[in-house]
């Protein structure tokens, strides 16, 4: 029911999203996870593959570290292949019409430098505007974001604390999906 | 004097972006330009070599097309590997601080578009928050951006329409950088 486009470039390095990814696939979710990244070292990604697998399910999840207040650069890669004109968007472009985008995020850094007087001045949704408007341009039903902050272990986050976090953002997304499903 | 690092996929076959390159090469401006596309094909940005050239610049232009509400994803891997810690950020991360940071870009689909009631519902400087944040986390000074809309050939904008545009384009920017020369 459920596809998870998960956008790491270090996966395997990851805790936040490891332990996301881990407790969605224990959970009694029938979801498909690709992995970008591991499918696409050298960024050539291929859009028919991909378009058949969203054209698979109704629930498209995009699991990432938020860099740079923004998405991962494979994950732009991806949208820019795969939303082609014609199947994406444009007269005819009505494939992805009323499939639900949930964007599934981790941020390093800790919540309250998120704010207008704060280091990152602008709100963690202000940044997503490119995920929201690219959902209503291909005519898919854009649900907010699900994320949580402080998963960077040089900031001084602890492996527990991450853990335990992203713990608690798998359950909202479980619960989410099993709302959609 | 200032530096272009020009994210364009597919420069050769591009309008717009290579108007404006051709009309800045003419001038009589001292600039330097990177094509990080051509330059680095595989996506593995050599994070030394951009830093260097960083370094021996007062004003970085980020000349691009907007996909997708963003910049392309050779731009985003470009500021994930080459905007590093101690470098452009942390404790001893100045090396960025006081350089002018120019988004530069050109827009496929017409202006009237950008609006709330709109088909693309937000405003071209909203979806700019990542950019204009990644200055200011830097401390680098952020100038608002340049751009045009309506490089489309598919959406019925002629080449003469838009090398028009991308030279008249070109002028602000080369106007701009004079002002900081």
């Amino acid at each position: 029911m459920a596809l998870i486009i998960l956008a790491h470039p270090d996966f395997e390095k990851s805790f936040a999203n490891k332990t996301i990814i881990e407790e969605v696939k224990k959970s009694s979710l029938n979801v498909s996870i690709r992995d970008i990244s591991g499918l696409y070292p050298d960024y050539k990604i291929d859009p028919i593959a991909e378009q058949r697998a969203l054209e698979e399910h109704e629930t498209i999840v995009f699991q990432y570290p938020f860099y740079w207040y923004n998405m991962p650069a494979i994950l732009k890669q991806w949208f820019d292949v795969v939303f082609e004109y014609q199947f994406a968007y444009g007269s005819r472009g009505d494939k992805l019409k009323g499939k639900n985008f949930i964007p599934s995020f981790t941020v390093g850094a800790p919540e309250h430098g998120y704010k207008t007087l704060a280091e990152h001045h602008f709100r963690i949704n202000e940044f997503c505007k490119n995920m929201e408007q690219t959902a209503y341009y291909t005519q898919m039903n854009y649900i907010d974001p699900i994320y949580f902050h402080g998963t960077s272990l040089t900031a001084g986050h602890t492996v527990e604390e991450v853990t335990a976090k992203a713990k608690d953002h798998a359950k909202k997304l479980i619960a989410s999906l099993k709302v959609l499903e």
